[in-house]
């Protein structure tokens, strides 16, 4: 079967990236491949999440190279949107920087507990595509 | 913040994940981790989806450990689950078993064009938890 779909541009990929809160974040770690949803806010051209210093996201993603995805699906009405982000994560050693994102919005973590860790995605490369009436 | 969740058993895990059709699938490549969104289907104990030959999905992926995850999320009412699946990737050799996926459900693929492969990922580990109301 072969479906319609488009490449949506970079302006259009942030935006929906602004728009959304609950992405899945994939790495490699020396067991294999690592994929978790985590909630997010995208802050000016990075992504970034909270999690704690002693999970294995928390202890494992730092300064890895990692793919970062979020999408909306309509499976019943055969339209939906994803957005890829590649890039690097690391670990938000700014205390200013913690506060002013901690004031913006504090995004809620998935799992529950204390999150001191702040991570941020520095988007290096982002693409996205759409299936059905997405407007871009 | 904290936030309550439970962990979800390997049935009820088994169970979301046969109500689904869209879910995500990170590998290692050479270049870092890979991350798409595929269709799929469950199978027995195995995910389904299809692929194309010639695309990095499927040229990268047979042999291969991977990540797959499946989520539901409400973030206005603050509650959903997320199921991840630890395995490996095959491509589907069997003629027969090829032809009994077709007739059985036939997954949309998400890319568009020829899907001639059907991968495979064999359930080593499966692991799901939820905030919120679900009942499990």
């Amino acid at each position: 079967m072969s479906v319609a779909y488009r490449d949506l541009s970079r302006e259009r990929c942030l935006a929906l990236l602004s728009e959304s809160v609950v992405g899945r974040i994939a790495y490699c770690s020396a067991a294999g491949p690592r994929l978790y949803p985590v909630n997010y806010v995208l802050d000016g051209d990075s992504i970034v999440f909270r999690s704690a210093a002693y999970t294995a996201l928390g202890t494992e993603v730092a300064e890895q190279p990692v793919a970062f995805e979020v999408d909306q699906v309509d499976a019943v009405n055969g339209h939906g949107w994803s957005v890829v982000v590649n890039g690097r994560a690391s670990v938000i050693a700014d205390p200013d920087d913690v506060a002013r994102l901690r004031a913006r919005s504090d995004p809620h973590p998935w799992a529950p507990g204390v999150r001191p860790l702040y991570v941020r995605i520095v988007i290096r490369r982002i693409g996205g595509r759409a299936i059905g009436s997405l407007t871009d």
